[in-house]
């Protein structure tokens, strides 16, 4: 009995098929195991070809699921902060002092938390995240800044900073794909310990720009402008490859992201996040395509001033002795002050009553890609009941009695022009890409009212009546001035993946290519600028490729070299009487006048095994010479080699014999000196070139 | 009085103020002067700052306007010869004979000139075109490819082939991305002569990526899937530099072509070429994702079949006797032939009658994109009188009495599989890409009818009702089969651009990753089976990159050197006894043992100078070493410097000695054997390998 029993369950665990009977099994066995191979064979199939796809795809799916896990996350525990927030002010509703402490009190509590978590933990969490990113991915080493522990302090600081609303005007994307670098890093560790893959740093590099893709997807839920974000901030060059990794990731994490609205009933389906009713048939008319443009000069005019007026104001808090003494002691205090600042401006008894200061970032967005022009509406709208926000009617909170809506639109633009650029310095979690969406988008709107306003039955007002959509013009301008803050051009897609139509799509294209020309003509991005003030290792965009520097003119010539036949005292004391990182092994030393054999490896493995064996160079890690410069390579070249191979060093070498190095640091000060020379022929410098 | 004519003639050229009366200019000449100081400073920033934008920028905006042009100059001929057509065709009712023969002659005498003429003017212009570029673009000369005189050829070529409508069933996007780039070299020709910047390889190669996007954006008016198209199908590498040229051409193109429909009052405005009008704001139900994806496997693996059919089918054309003989000496006949098949099938009286034969390829892609369900609207028509074609509803021309819109849809695919395999051999200008997103969009078509004809209230039929939209899975269905057949993501995109609306933008993006997973897992593209037919010199793609492959196990050690020291008879003699265009200049000669110096130089003007100067190192043009390969730089690293920097040719040195070159050559076999050896241990070769 005992023993039978063992058999059957023997064939119950290699085979899938449940027996309820066990008479059925003696009766037919031949069945059974044809059954059994079958089904057999079929898993293996499956199992073979499954394990033939690659296990980053494996990777990349996960990934893409979890990033948009915690981006829903975030957003849910968001908007139950805010909407609680909300509850207690309309409760408070009599007693203006205690709103007043309400609208307050909120802002700066999370602000200053935010603040004082984020840099208790890690002082590089503050911020966007994308500069440092845009750095590492050029392929330097930023220490610490993909550590794990960053994570926690990003994700719970952007919760907070996100909580507190319109009243700080920041954002969640910035963060957000610092974040998504930081899982895709240590998810990269993972596998390397499932797989004992070690060696491959491609794949790293690979996980990181998917990294950034699926940050920007599961933010707003729009895959294809995510992929396209990340590769034009984030890369000069990129493979088609990563492309692809990219977009697989991006896809997952969006449906994903969106599939939790559906299962969370926020929705009743996947649609896209800010859904607009535009008229399909008649989107715009010919003779507005000139206003469409002349938005996007507006807008890239704009861009260059706020782009201009936010790095000097960065530079201003580097410089100031007050903040800067604040900033080194107490980060969380100069936070609360500003959370203070910007609160009592927007109290909506106060200077908030002429903006729509109770809205949310993303109901504020929402209300101002409306398809219906408000001018029309709101002269048949009584304003005297406005306790509560309308969710259906949002535009309302945009209506002032005497004000009227062109009123509080320009009073919006010029108050968050300046609250904009100074929320920038707190030290804290913060995206900056959703603020400059909206700003746009204001100015889109404003100009899309006044056209309506002017036309009001369509610009050829004849036979079929055709009235402005003042909505598209928000479209455009939220697109063309993020487009030309960020130097990008993705924006464009990704307005259309926000709202599901894409009717305006040469247009706004116009308008953003026209920002985007001006733009890149005066001021370098939100990003560079960033990486330019903090003076991080980045390697500057090439003009002019017809220099003709040539890389004899710009190498480190202060070379120490390790002979093949040196002694084991000999190599310890060169490397210990040197700072270098990298060693060529030449035939013999001495006035490198010998034959160069092959380079380099690194101090650390070496040291180590110095103090284990005399026969260094049979067992210590020598990489083989792959890249070698010659002293009349010139200097564009050199750039393009570190740029896309994402070298950190190079030796030259002539006739076979090393003469010097080159590393990104050297190509970078001849880069600065050359265009210092082009731009200020009488040797002065400007801001942005240090 | 000559005189005074004289003077104020002057003012009137200097100054741009038209002047009436000439006492003005008398009485306030100050005024005058401020004006004209003031204007003329204006004019002068204004040039200053034009001039500093890059005379690129002008070149791409005249590229894109003149692509635009052309494309909607052979779209007005096309449309008007389809016209005529049809109005003759339906003035013959009555007599069948005469039917006939209006329907079969047609494009058989269309397609018979097509050929002839095209074939007469370069043996290159049949076919798509777009594999050949791609050769291009990886640094391969292809010699004749882009010469002007292909432009006619293709241009007229094409005209015909698309006057013959659907009968053939062929499109236009390859060969007009030919056309595109021989433009955009003739424009490089034209600048090199104004500017005198006859050095820069770089620029040619630039407006080469941009002219594969103009050609798709101003064939499609769909400017971003027009740049991702070119840089999917084009390069495996691309620089953001040259993303943001494309993107600039390409909207110039784009609007210019859609501008032009306004102005041929087909439009009322600028909207999509394919106009959709699904639902907003219930675009799909959740459930609906999974069948989605199912679609997304039917196209992937009804690609690899089509794939593996047309590769077999373009092979054998070319090893069948009676066709080569046919070929060699009359394409015309042959293309003839194939015509009279064609259009014998699809004579609406035949076999025609079950299939909508007599909708051009637009009308038919329009017909399958309708947002209402044919089978529910089907059943309350009465198909009594089909004279004519009525241009709101194209879809009658998919229903049959006895047929059902099913069998209709299922007759097409069947018939069309095979139709559109064999008109793929004809030797004559031709696009391969709509006839394929025509193809997807029915197979979706069909899967979409099919679901709301079992779920005729929708999926989850409770409360509102939200009927199935079949024009979805048709746009789903065009994605994923024309992503999956070209290997690209960005005809998910192109399909958003097509319609205006993005409602479905997630289920389509995962059917074309499905769809795109499994065509690239067991074919090659389109494009990379045709190159593999055609024998093009293009480098394969890396699967692994632990190969383990060392240069030295596959360089080229035949390798002939010149001594800086030889007099001017031994390199006389060393190159006429060699054959190579390359020789590596070293310090001396004698069995390459001694260094390396200075390389490489090639033989054309090398030799002209021979003749006339005996002091050479001086006068020639010697390159400076820039990139060097050492014996132990690995197969995968030497693949990615030739496919990222465009290289050509390498030298591989050792200890500063020359031990051999490397050409794209040496790679591709060495691939080619490492991939046999994978795919077939046996021995075997698959024919796609070779």
């Amino acid at each position: 009995k005992v023993h039978s029993k063992g058999f059957r369950e023997r064939i119950f665990l290699s085979r899938p098929i449940l027996q309820e009977d066990s008479e059925l099994s003696v009766d037919c066995p031949l069945v059974f195991h044809a059954l059994h191979l079958c089904f057999a064979g079929c898993l293996a199939f499956v199992k073979r070809q499954l394990s033939r796809v690659g296990d980053d795809w494996y990777f990349l799916f996960i990934f893409g699921i979890l990033m948009a896990l915690i981006s829903f996350g975030m957003d849910f525990t968001v908007s139950k902060l805010l909407k609680a927030h909300r509850h207690l002010y309309e409760k408070l509703d009599g007693s203006s002092v205690l709103q007043y402490l309400c609208w307050t009190i909120y802002p700066i509590a999370l602000t200053t938390f935010s603040t004082g978590f984020s840099q208790s933990i890690s002082s590089q969490s503050g911020g966007s995240g994308i500069p440092e990113l845009k750095t590492i991915l050029t392929g330097v080493l930023l220490e610490e800044y993909l550590m794990i522990k960053n994570f926690s302090a990003k994700v719970v600081g952007m919760t907070c900073t996100l909580a507190a609303g319109s009243t700080l005007f920041l954002g969640k994307v910035g963060p957000f794909v610092h974040v998504s670098s930081i899982i895709a890093t240590y998810l990269g560790r993972i596998r390397t310990t499932v797989t004992g893959d070690y060696e491959n740093k491609n794949k790293q590099y690979e996980m990181l720009v998917a990294a950034a893709a699926v940050g920007v997807a599961s933010c707003f839920g729009a895959p294809i402008s995510g992929v396209l974000f990340s590769v034009e901030v984030m890369s000069s060059h990129f493979a088609i490859r990563n492309y692809w990794r990219g977009f697989f990731a991006a896809t997952c994490g969006a449906f994903m992201f969106r599939l939790l609205a559906v299962f969370n009933s926020e929705q009743e389906t996947i649609t896209a996040l800010f859904k607009t009713k535009f008229r399909v048939d008649f989107p715009f008319d010919l003779p507005e395509t000139m206003i469409f443009i002349a938005l996007g000069i507006l807008c890239g005019t704009l861009s260059c001033f706020y782009l201009s007026c936010q790095r000097w104001v960065l530079g201003y808090t580097k410089r100031n002795l007050v903040i800067v003494k604040l900033m080194a002691t107490k980060k969380a205090v100069y936070s609360g002050l500003v959370a203070l600042l910007m609160a009592s401006i927007t109290f909506p008894s106060s200077l908030g009553q002429f903006m729509p200061s109770r809205l949310t970032m993303k109901e504020l967005l929402s209300s101002l890609f409306d398809h219906r022009p408000w001018n029309v509406l709101s002269q048949n709208l009584s304003l005297s009941n406005r306790t509560e926000v309308d969710p259906d009617n949002l535009w309302i909170e945009w209506c002032h009695p005497t004000f009227t809506i062109f009123g509080t639109l320009l009073f919006f633009l010029v108050m968050k022009f300046w609250m904009m650029i100074l929320v920038t310095t707190m030290p804290m979690p913060a995206g900056y890409f959703m603020p400059v969406l909206i700003y746009g988008a204001a100015i889109g709107r404003l100009v899309g009212e006044v056209v309506a306003y002017i036309f009001p039955n369509g610009i050829r007002s004849e036979g079929v009546l055709n009235p402005i959509i003042p909505g598209g013009y928000a479209l455009a301008g939220a697109a063309a001035f993020s487009g030309a803050v960020t130097h990008t051009l993705s924006t464009a897609l990704l307005v259309f993946e926000l709202t599901g139509q894409m009717a305006h799509f040469l247009p706004v294209l116009l308008a953003v290519l026209v920002a985007n020309a001006i733009a890149q003509k005066f001021q370098p991005s939100f990003y560079d600028g960033t990486i330019i003030v903090k003076k991080l290792p980045y390697l500057p965009k090439i003009r002019s490729s017809n220099t003709g520097v040539t890389v004899e003119e710009f190498m480190n010539t202060s070379l120490v070299c390790l002979a093949k036949v040196s002694s084991y005292t000999d190599i310890l004391q060169v490397i210990n009487s040197s700072s270098h990182s990298l060693y060529p092994v030449v035939e013999s030393t001495g006035n490198f006048i010998y034959n160069f054999r092959e380079l380099p490896f690194s101090k650390s493995p070496f040291s180590k095994l110095l103090k284990v064996d005399e026969n260094l160079w049979g067992k210590c890690h020598i990489d083989p010479v792959t890249f070698q410069l010659s002293p009349s390579t010139l200097l564009h070249q050199t750039h393009k080699l570190f740029d896309l191979l994402g070298l950190q060093h190079m030796f030259v070498t002539s006739a076979g014999k090393v003469v010097g190095f080159v590393t990104r640091n050297e190509v970078r000060d001849k880069y600065k000196i050359i265009r210092q020379r082009i731009q200020n022929p009488s040797g002065g410098s400007r801001e942005y070139v240090t």
